[in-house]
């Protein structure tokens, strides 16, 4: 089963990146662990921005439940100086969010990498999932994408 | 849905990695993208040693075309100094494997973090892909589960 | 002794980069790392850009012998969403080249941290040190300090 | 002027790491910041499980102001499966303490990377510079070089 290869209408808000030869891997493409990182990167970019949400004293902290990337195109530096990231929320639940994202080269129209990602937000004190908090979850609304 | 966890006696290879202050994220925990780089190490790892492999000058490539991971519980440095990491061949195509990891805590039983990748091995040249060389292939088959 | 702050004035080429958490340590700061990673960056952008050389597939390639960093000032994600980094070159001999760069949080007038490093240019084959090609040798004259 | 080539004997505390591809550079050799991440992580295995330091928790932190490193010679995996990292301290102040390390390929009598930084430790709270705390001062008294 093929994956169905996304386009930059399928996202809502872009993040873009330098490339550099610290983000290739032995075979002289981008590593496996930097495209997941670098839509992790424009997630968390974005609630920073949008919602003023701060990762080191925020009342609450995003934990990692899983994960999941399809890798459809190699990026290779310096071909691809830069990378434009496109993240929406596909699944927002009272404590649970599942975001989307997807890499895509410099001027391309479809994504070389897609990811998913879901987070549950903890109390940052006592651990335990709680509600998100109504900021957050303002800047999520605003990138949840309509299903049909 | 629950993931369910996995033992020690669900892996056949397992290699140790000392954890350092590197590995951690902002929130003191192992950073996400780490589970996935030490079972990609432990893979690579085991197909050099056990095959002969050189990812620098072998003849074919191994392309990762999906990951996945659970992230089942966290994992901190220097409450773990050093973490194992179990891996074997969940399924062998022509030209793709699947494999799975897992990351213990020293003396755990449970799994921290479980992961599923797929390699497709492609021609080194052409950049097409080939059937996994002989050699290549017998290594991933000693760490093949028997599923029923 | 007190190492003097370098001034933007100091520098003659710029990059801006993204910080993100990932750029962080355990105490919340910049990894030591990352501000000699951000200047070796900067400089190889610059030669890529200016020069034409590749990393991959260029016939000579710059081998760091000596690295130092003084460390001025702490730089946090996201009190500082952006870096600046600026470079020039102090010395340039016949295969060997030394190269300044200092990290500036955006808008400020004093480094945050300045690195020197030695590059000696080997020929890719032979591992051997060469004349520094013209091509490369042009684009460092272009920023090259003028020392009284 | 050559740098010297440092051996085991030159160090007193020893930490041995796995290497992988991830460690290695576009050029196939270990990644210049990778040496400086080894040191530092032995310098902080060794307070840790010596005097009980916790960077998580303690009442102090180090601070690094200044770093350098001389490269000798390359490091490739997987040539070098493992290296053996030795530190020792070179000077003991009230507040400040300078480290040195050095990188062995797993068997070489001589060094391939020597590394020097030092740490300026600093109240967690108020930020300020405070005499080390005894307990930490004695780990680093038990590594420190008798210089003639």
């Amino acid at each position: 089963m093929k994956t169905e290869k996304h386009k930059r209408s399928d996202y809502i808000d872009f993040s873009d990146f330098k490339l550099s030869f610290y983000d290739m891997d032995i075979y002289g493409h981008m590593s496996n662990i930097n495209y997941f990182k670098f839509v992790d990167i424009a997630v968390h970019l974005y609630l920073t921005r949008d919602s003023g949400f701060n990762m080191s004293t925020g009342s609450h902290i995003g934990v990692i439940v899983n994960s999941n990337c399809d890798y459809l195109a190699e990026v290779s530096w310096p071909d691809s100086e830069t990378i434009d990231v496109g993240i929406r929320v596909n699944r927002l639940g009272n404590s649970s969010v599942e975001y989307a994202g997807a890499v895509f080269e410099s001027g391309a129209k479809e994504a070389s990498t897609q990811v998913r990602f879901t987070h549950v937000w903890l109390n940052r004190q006592t651990r335990k999932p709680e509600t998100i908090p109504a900021d957050l979850r303002a800047s999520m609304e605003r990138i949840l994408i309509k299903q049909n």
